[in-house]
């Protein structure tokens, strides 16, 4: 089968097909999505090696549970051995032995086929097309930071206007909080006001109660620290700065909460596609094949996308 | 009256004696504690220039409500506006027009004399000596960890054998958490063990639910978010290191939330002495005169020394 296989670089290339193990399915992929952090492990973020990809939405081709077999799903990422004690107490997000479908130890969705535990699947209400599905694990994502306490009503800043940073604030905008966005792409901005967000282009108040920093740089980080209120919470959602000098006096003094949020919960953010009410396909910049996967790549890299999604579809 | 006089050097000289302005009680000063931010001013932190010392009990003797008159009291050490949108929200310690006894725009309690407003008094239990209501502030601070969720049976790991350290880990296993606490010096070690905490004197487990930084070093603060597990909390406590280098990813990927403590509320810190399950007056290693403030404050820098206090009661 044809995959986007990244060994130092990425090829699109043939692979043998995956063989799904016990309590696995194989499915197949109908279309994906390219995250930042697809982009990162181009960099060398994690060594990762293999097949890239864990957005996407497919169809049940194999499947110990013949209930399975056909239904239109998308995969939860992270393979959890359930026996760790992080799985015993219920962060099996977060299981010690865990594989994470094209990020670390197990290939990805950028493929014609992948093999994905069961446990992991969700099916897809038919009212949702492949375009909208194929946002579910981002949209999980991005509406985890409402998990620390966001409440409708609530003031919150995002600082980023990238991918992560968008979604972050259509999600909570769509929970009921007051969402601001600061980011540096007007052409971006000028989109994400169309779609109904309210957008910080001056200098924005000096403390929020909510700050989630989406920008994947030091300086964001920093500034996203400053902006933060006494008793406030920074939300850190981009994982791709590794170290960075913060104020810890400053979280003491003003007893500051910065806490960090990876994936999220598929079911809330499938109600919210289905809702009609984040418009993720206006965020839709273009769709690739498989085969141009190279060429989607380095769409990506223009500050003007939002998304690339690559289409398996029609792959003959 | 006599006062401790922080001005780039500390001297313990005549100064007026205060006033108490609208509001406010005139309280005589009867036994102080030094603290680790006390040495910190000294070393330059804050540009704080004045009276120091924020811990103590002392005598009313003015007060604009007569049934304050001649009570014993302890004082809160935040001074607030009242109508700030910090304070009109709950949160007068961060008010943004705040002054802090001893630390920040007011004079301190290492004086004869000093001013506070009644609404930062609290009476104190006959059954308590001086030498232990003058850890309710200390001990608050330190208790005040526990009001981001530590419930009895947690297992929690504090760094730092100091006096802060200590405090937190005797408060939090009061409150009924099961505390492990790491440190560097065997003779405080050794003493805390006695008083019946757990002491950690090997290879701590990797990860830990509760993680208490009180060493206020950038090495222990790094440590810290190392041993917190993933989903776990990291107190900060100490205010002594400025910026340090934090490993943000870590915070992102294991979803861990770093928060930051100061002080804490009088009446549980009160209630916890009065219990007697606090041994606070064995961590006090030595008590001298006001008028031998300067051997006091060299004191302090023994690594051998837990608590030193001055004692007012007998100037002349």
């Amino acid at each position: 089968m044809l995959a986007v296989v990244l060994d130092g670089k990425i090829e699109v290339r043939e692979v043998p097909e995956p063989r799904p193990s016990a309590g696995e399915a194989l499915v197949r992929v109908l279309m994906a999505g390219i995250c930042g952090t697809d982009l990162a492990l181009l960099d060398g973020y994690k060594d990762f090696k293999g097949i890239l990809g864990h957005e996407m939405v497919g169809i049940v081709e194999e499947a110990p549970d013949p209930r399975w077999l056909g239904a239109r799903v998308v995969a939860e990422i992270n393979v959890s051995c359930g026996t760790c004690s992080l799985c015993r107490e219920g962060h099996r997000k977060h299981c010690e032995n865990r594989g994470v479908l094209g990020l670390l130890g197990r290939p990805g969705a950028f493929a014609e086929r992948l093999t994905v535990p069961l446990a992991n699947l969700h099916r897809v209400p038919d009212s949702l097309s492949d375009e909208e599905a194929v946002w579910t694990e981002p949209l999980a994502a991005a509406m985890a930071v409402a998990e620390w306490g966001v409440r409708s009503g609530d003031a919150v800043i995002v600082l980023g206007d990238g991918r992560l940073g968008s979604l972050v604030a259509l999600g909570l905008q769509y929970l009921g909080a007051r969402v601001e966005i600061v980011g540096k792409q007007e052409i971006k901005l000028g989109l994400l006001e169309k779609l109904g967000l309210r957008v910080n282009r001056g200098e924005p108040r000096p403390i929020h109660p909510w700050v989630v920093e989406a920008t994947g740089t030091v300086s964001g980080l920093e500034q996203s620290l400053c902006w933060t209120k006494p008793r406030g919470t920074l939300i850190l959602k981009s994982t791709c700065h590794d170290f960075a000098n913060l104020n810890t006096s400053r979280i003491v003094v003003d007893e500051i909460r910065v806490i960090g949020s990876r994936c999220g919960d598929f079911q809330p953010a499938l109600e919210a596609l289905q809702s009609g009410r984040i418009p993720v396909r206006r965020l839709v910049s273009k769709v690739f094949p498989l085969t141009k996967a190279k060429e989607a790549f380095l769409e990506c890299a223009s500050p003007s996308v939002f998304k690339v999604l690559l289409d398996l579809r029609d792959l003959d």
